[in-house]
């Protein structure tokens, strides 16, 4: 298939990548021309320096891929592919756009007749040797015309055994992507992933945290009336090696996971992580998951916990800890430890 | 009554204060000689230089307050005290004594027929005044001998209305005074009310720091890939009086509580609480109660979370998150933002 | 001063009497024609039939209280209110509305001229007798002109000691009102207060719930291979009236709280509390308090867990619950433990 | 080797199978005589019918593995077997003891020279096939001694791909197992590797509930004034296939693992796990991951809170929310919404 591929940063350019290694050939185009340029001289790859003239390139129905910041930059891009593209045309928004704007967005493209796919995507830097996981909604129609992409981008059944029980022809789910349901349903999955994720890697951190500290008894132990002194010493005498840890438990253990893998890969790398400082970023999917959770009225404590880690290692909750620092002050007559 | 006092800290004396204005006698004692001269010039107050003395100057069956740092030094006080008290005795321990070292501490006391008394005692630097809060546990035959003791320290039920429906006599618990069952029942109680005090500081204190942030979207939002940006900044443009919010919550409202009131004073004193680092010491009964919340398999998430935001005011999870920034670069090539 | 009230329900025909109590004169309606009967033959209140009718019977510029429920009916009113009020007149909305809802609020009744104050109200059932807590947000020229009828409803200064160094005139915070800012401050600063009552009321109930286990060593353990036996049931074995804790803590204790009297009087009347089945509503203002903080930024664990606990206690973890009870079969053969 | 196994459980049974199948000799032993004979007949395997017998057919020095439930029973197997043994036998201790326990029986082998190696054995009923991850702590000298049995009871380099940067000799974290450091090192990391695991699972279970309800805003919504309403319906309007989801995820997303992978099992067998009630047990380790992570003082709050939503399952919080029902009775005079 002849698409179209606009944003050409680390995931964009790796898509095409990928589309052109299964036999796809990919019009391109960045607001950056530098990256129009580092593209174009690959094979079955041709460079455009505008959307209209993207647009102009494409067999009809085209078929778009945006693959631009979430947020206002992509609400831009559609605006302007409304007024380029025509009836029975197919966009795939790839980006983190939040599930909501996706309904805006649709409404816009339709009052033209096209159509909108809104496809989330995951598998980060590794996605063009791995294939990334593609978690697809919208019309329908347009789906089945942009499935052999979605074929090609995903990871296919080999890269993971089949679940038991599955014996039949393999499914769209088993070769890594799925249509998830109407307008918003990809991007909903994809923040729920999200989510997910959040509330994995805090479990690895945490652990390996208590593992960090597991020498905590045989440490001086300052006297300190502020602090609750360690009642048993002598049960936190361990100096684990972390990075030994998390290298074991990729084989064989409940918890071997690909965010596992990367951990001890990190940790091979830097083993007292020191490049690092501790400052947690988040991208949007972490706290619309939440939003989502208490919108449906369901509990969700533990991937809420992880977004708040985030959040106080980036000292956010500073005021609200000198609040309770006067108070104990006020009725106690604590003064604050020293650090 | 004429009893000993051991512990002549902010605590101890003024627990000496406020027993000898009810009318009581104390023959006072602590380690710094100083500490007991500044208070044996006061009327019906005796200083004495060693535990034997104190014991001397005592009739039977004596009755001993120990008010002396929880943990090895309420051990050694209890120790000594073994060998100079003698059948029939009785020793109060009103510090904040782990409950399960108080069953070590009657046992030990019991070989001599001595009868430990664990008195919660809760007030702070306040008490003298307000008087206190007391959760007894241990022997009942002692509790009755102490009670007059009991009913001096304590506030005394007029400062606070009677609950509705309570028309009879005074009761223990409306004085302000309990006896809570056997030895560690008076600590265990205790315990649960400051990791209660620990969830309600934290509610404050989570609130006060919303309300901090609340002007989040008049303030300039750099563009930043790696931190979610604020979908809707027209919704937190307000400047909010911290200071006059504690101020109005004190009365009237449904979170009024001693706890505003010491947090009104302290924002009245300090509106930005610049002089506090948000250092958030524990002291042992909020750790307590989430070991025994796990130990009896109930839930307590947000006593336990109150404690961790403390941990996490004091860095304590900086490996962590040094493993979630490591991770995230490892799948998504994400850096750290800088501060 | 001749104000009207909208909405006669509990908390519409206590206001309106405190407000005749106070000397002021109230024109009242609701839509149930028998709740305007009730209040309308006590003195100084006028019954009417219709928006309309309140309208031309208030002296300008008027004054209109709305007390109706959140959401639709409250926009409803406002709605209506726009095509009968003019320039300078002034509504006061005193529900629990969300203060987004407010910014649209004030835009619609602004085209007319109408001035819009949101006005949280804290005080419950006890508003009455005890005043209520008001929290005010919109124009202020508005507000110092309908500050009568607050100073009115508010609690007053006597209610409450003065914070220790406040010696000046009293404030309208000491008077239990406050001009928090801009459209939507009031109902911001309400909807905190609301999170933070969560947050005591799960404190409260957490510890609560710890005491009512703790002679949980002293019942059988069934031999089951599937729960962690109790390591140490010896510290387990206190039978504690938690009803006379409760009162204990009423009187000189760190967490003395107006939520502890109310949970005092809660279990003096009903020990075991049988009457409840403890599926715990939510109205609101949690949720929104939760919203704020993941806007902001801010890390609100124990409040967001207070209102995951709500959820919870409606049974709406049941999916998730079975999903953990799916992978515990799946990986280690474990069935449920019966129920 | 010729060793010997204690306990023929599912585990115990499965490790001699693959002992065996690695070229070791087993003689086994079960306090049930039958669980002896179903496996006695397999090649290389001896049956025995006391502890006195088996380590009669042993040649010095011998390695014992014991594998029976921890606690009591483990307690009562490791006295025995002091009395057995002698200078420089090996005991191993497969099971999931507590790391302190371990502390307490090396002290009781070591009186008579007997060597123990506490050894967390993670895998579960997979694990004859996959091989089982160990983490092993004790002497060391011990440990070198039983390595080729924990080199064939581990998976093998060969189940995961090599860590990028690992081109070295395949080390013993590679292999599947690592020795961790002294007594308790071994329990420790599995007792971590046990509160990571209840964290992730929490992560997948709260996000597929959180699909699970994602069509709530197609439900009819009953006017109910307790609870807040969805302000938002057409949002929640999906109906998300969530055994595809399971599936999908496992090719190509970041949070591809071995949980998932079971769940996309259990959902593949049960899409609506129907045979399941939710009440999740839990079997030591989370709880003491906590409870260490305590003693440490740093924060867990998301493994913390995926143990209490397993308590809540369990309905452990049941008082607790009488007590939240009953104070919103007392100020609000709400009635809780009928189930």
């Amino acid at each position: 298939m002849r698409l179209g591929m606009i944003g050409l940063g680390r995931m964009g350019a790796n898509l095409v990548r990928r589309m052109v290694a299964g036999g796809h050939q990919c019009v391109v185009y960045d607001h950056n021309p530098d990256a129009v340029r580092a593209l174009a001289d690959e094979p079955n790859t041709a460079g455009v320096h505008s959307l209209a003239e993207l647009a102009a390139q494409l067999p009809a129905p085209r078929v778009v891929w945006v693959m631009v910041p979430a947020g206002a930059i992509t609400t831009g891009v559609i605006d302007e592919l409304t007024g380029l593209l025509t009836d029975g045309d197919v966009v795939i928004d790839g980006g983190n756009t939040y599930y909501r704007d996706d309904i805006a967005h649709a409404k816009t493209l339709a009052a033209k007749g096209i159509r909108l796919l809104d496809c989330g995507t995951s598998g980060g830097v590794w996605g063009r040797e791995r294939g990334y996981c593609l978690m697809v909604g919208g019309d329908r129609t347009a789906f089945d015309h942009a499935e052999p992409i979605f074929a090609t981008v995903a990871p296919g059944v080999d890269c993971a055994p089949r679940t038991p029980g599955r014996n039949g022809p393999i499914t769209q789910a088993e070769n890594g992507y799925l249509y998830c349901g109407p307008t918003g349903a990809g991007h909903f999955v994809k923040m729920v992933h999200n989510g997910i994720e959040y509330g994995m890697m805090a479990s690895i951190a945490e652990g390996l945290n208590i593992l960090h500290h597991a020498n905590i008894g045989a440490q001086t132990q300052p006297g300190d009336a502020e602090t609750a002194p360690l009642a048993n010493p002598e049960f936190y005498r361990y100096d684990i090696d972390i990075e030994q840890v998390s290298e074991v438990w990729r084989r064989g253990s409940v918890i071997g996971s690909w965010l596992l893998d990367l951990t001890a890969d990190a940790l091979h790398t830097s083993p007292d992580l020191a490049e690092f400082a501790g400052r947690v970023s988040d991208s949007g999917e972490g706290r619309w998951t939440v939003i989502a959770a208490i919108d449906e009225g369901v509990p969700a404590p533990v991937l809420t916990t992880a977004l708040y880690a985030r959040f106080s290692s980036r000292h956010l909750f500073e005021f609200g800890a000198k609040v309770l620092s006067a108070m104990r002050k006020q009725f106690g007559g604590h003064d604050e430890e020293s650090s």
